[in-house]
């Protein structure tokens, strides 16, 4: 390795570890901090954040990009070394261009929206939260006025939608989404009046120390290792990572429904698999630095619903679940709790909906959020935007803006553009799981015995390992031999909901 | 405040921040982290101790020293400002005659030098640890030859000591010791044989999560906040903070003698309560980096043992103990229980030994590594001249070097200079004792009805909320009227084991 390459290494390598020192105060704050450290912990953050970006946007990194480039400039293009400095330099141009002062301001609206949704979405008072929301689409705007000479963008929402999934495009998602919707609605309309017997059994009481025993044999068995995972009790459950061998996840419990801990373990572990699975060679590069919001969603949903409320690995679950819930949960059979878990159930809240309806309630807001940016919807009208729409996708009456516009933290912390990769993850994910079946015949009664190694190892191989080496795009054609599809998905979903309703659809 | 004054605050405001993180990276890794995330924290903690020194000791810091110190050279040279421009200019002079390359290696070989010291002492190989020790001493005086200018020094061990209590010397910590060490050896040799019938019961078996119920009794009465401070088991207890509303203390259970966790964690509250009681508008200054070893070691100690072994809070707190220990210890009483935790028995271990012994560790480690430092002895020498000294001053014999000259972690980490800072503590704490006791007649009445808020106000008043705008000598001397002395620690000692032995001392 040359002296450039060896120095440019090391300088990204320290940026990687302030990260990871971010996540950790971020980790720290939301499962083990006294309450009172909060004003000390925002000043630590805010430090290293500036810090790691100081050292990033240095002249010093631009030189060492440079002096790299030039000299790999003959080299293998698709060398670890050539990617990173391709990647790096792309990423080094798009932060260079926010001023010091734009990338403070946004970190500090970002904090204080964040403070006043919470307050506001508790008083259901949208009024006092919609001047942050306002001030947060302004900023939006001002980022990217300085980011849109940085790639070749079409719009706005264009240049904020990159820096969430490479290389991603409004027009590519649009097309997606409208596909999707086309598919979803005529889903849902069918099977939402529908009724599936015995389904109300999962609301049985279950003791939370038993649910613990039950998410501790499931995460054993995706291959939750106490050498370097560790699971701890938030309020909202999160996935994060310190290198490749510190991987945590949270959860949280409901005592009268189980699968709300459950499945929420398993799509976090997803995450964290994705995270621990990345090829040692790339620990401290950029590479090990999983930027693709997408791709990372789409390990998160295919664990949480193609492997966990599969048919198959009821069938495994069903008799433990049955075992350590007792009491009238003691009658659970692998039939009822997969239907239970795959019911349609259109609903006002996105994070407790069902598999089939919850792309809907993502479409909704990648439309709301354009509308902002581009200034065709003012905020003062999106309470009553959002009604409408939730009544015209779902079927659904919004009773009150916290349980409507203002149920997700997103937009109050400036995070405009993050949407669509929850619905374009779970898209990629049914391709891959399309694939991974293919080349996995056995994969039912592996399911089914709980052996989950397999599917594991397969995407420990055609994802895991390779780190932010591709775009989502950029993978998925090299995994799947094509751009992303809504076929893949829906047609997974339907063979899914055949047999959880016992109807062709 | 002006500009100059503003930018530097905010400078130094971030350096306490890169402290305050590694020192959560730090408590991370002993209570939280898997196992295996250990390399990539260590390769974080070096980012972050690196950044913090560069920060440091850039030349842009050593402007602003310079700038701020002309604009307030004819102001008061009491004031915040005033004195943390003194202090950090010391400390920069200081920092920028170490070599980056001299300040990585210190770091280098003292997670080497620990990580061998680990493996020898559980092999009690003196020979594998020797040449990590001798590295570490040669580096010391490395270290010595670049800050010897620094300071007013008259030996190496001068400018050692310095890093540990600023203004401390050699010669006043020798007068010091060569007194207290008169004053024990014949006290020790006149009460070890002595027999305290009774004291036995201590060692029967108090189940742990009894014990977490007693110990969560006393911090409550010493001042422990959930909003603010936290507890945690490790296996060697310590305390740290991330400014002055975070506090975390960590302490060991032994099922067999409940006094090991229960003054473990008074000891360790001490500190916090240091921590915690740091003026306010001293956030995120020097003021608030509590970095004299002496003053901060008289807060654990006096609470350990000056309140935590007095006979007046034995009052209270040996029904408690009785209640919750049950079984034999359901017996327990007040008279046991203080000469129980008062007994003088020398033995091998430091930090097990009692509040009698406890300095003549000190001594000893005090002189032999001022002679390693000096050359007067070889590491070769050092188990047979341990094992010497501790017969002489101590009357026991070694009986392996791993509870020997091993036993303790700071060589290996290249702490020399540190230890006597114990032993200073202690006198401190006889010092502070002796006037808050003359200051609040009702003191013993006090802490028999567990009322601790007394001594904490006012070492509150006195000591905390200076933070480290004193050196432990000039706080005593402010506080106590004079320099650090030995008779207030050693009246205090034989009037209290005038009582536990019922003799005339």
């Amino acid at each position: 390795m040359s002296v450039t390459i060896e120095k440019l290494r090391e300088r990204l390598a320290q940026i990687y570890d302030l990260q990871a020192v971010e996540e950790l105060l971020g980790w720290d704050q939301q499962t083990q901090m006294p309450r009172d450290g909060a004003a000390g912990r925002a000043e630590a953050t805010a430090t290293i954040a500036r810090i790691a970006h100081e050292r990033f946007t240095s002249a010093e990194t631009g030189e060492l990009l440079a002096a790299a480039a030039g000299e790999l400039e003959n080299g293998d293009p698709s060398s670890d070394d050539a990617v990173i400095v391709r990647k790096t330099k792309a990423d080094y141009r798009r932060a260079t261009t926010v001023p010091d002062d734009l990338a403070a301001e946004l970190a500090r609206a970002a904090s204080a929206g964040e403070d006043a949704w919470v307050a506001a979405r508790a008083e259901n008072d949208f009024q006092a939260f919609a001047p942050y929301l306002q001030h947060n689409i302004e900023l939006a705007r001002e980022y990217v006025d300085c980011v849109k000479t940085t790639g070749d963008y079409d719009s706005a929402y264009d240049a904020l939608l990159d820096g969430y999934d490479r290389g991603m495009r409004t027009a590519t998602v649009q097309a997606l989404f409208s596909e999707l919707r086309d598919a979803l609605v005529p889903l849902i309309a069918e099977l939402r009046d529908r009724s599936l017997p015995g389904t109300e059994l999962l609301a049985a009481p279950f003791a939370v120390a038993d649910q613990r025993r039950l998410v501790a044999q499931v995460l054993a068995r995706m291959g939750f290792d106490a050498a370097s995972w560790r699971i701890d009790d938030t309020i909202h459950p999160f996935e994060t990572s310190f290198g490749l061998s510190d991987v945590r996840i949270t959860t949280r419990y409901a005592e009268d429904y189980f699968p709300t801990a459950l499945f929420g373990v398993m799509h976090e572990a997803g995450h964290g698999l994705y995270c621990a699975g990345v090829a040692p060679e790339l620990a401290r590069t950029p590479l090990a630095d999983l930027d693709s919001l997408v791709l990372h969603e789409s390990q998160s949903r295919l664990w949480e619903n193609m492997v966990g409320r599969s048919r198959a690995f009821s069938e495994w679950l069903a008799p433990r679940a049955a075992a350590l819930g007792g009491g009238a949960l003691a009658g659970l059979d692998a039939g009822t709790l997969f239907r239970s878990v795959n019911k349609v159930t259109p609903s006002l809240i996105r994070i407790e909906a069902d598999e089939t309806t919850y792309a809907l309630h993502i479409v909704l807001r990648f439309e709301l959020e354009q509308e902002l940016v581009e200034g065709r919807l003012a905020v003062a009208d999106l309470p009553q935007v959002w009604a409408e729409r939730m009544r015209s996708y779902l079927g659904v009456e919004v009773g009150s803006d916290a349980d409507g516009v203002m149920q997700d933290v997103h937009w109050s912390s400036g995070l405009i553009g993050y949407f669509p990769t929850y619905a374009l993850g779970t898209l990629v994910s049914g391709q891959l799981w399309q694939r991974l079946r293919a080349e996995l015949p056995d994969l039912d009664a592996e399911l089914a015995r709980g052996e989950l190694g397999g599917a594991r190892e397969w995407l420990g191989e055609n994802v895991y390992r390779l780190g932010s080496r591709y775009t989502s795009q950029e993978l998925v054609a090299r995994v799947c031999g094509g751009p992303i599809a809504v076929a893949p998905f829906v047609d997974y979903l339907k063979a899914k909901l055949t047999d959880v309703y016992g109807v062709a659809l």
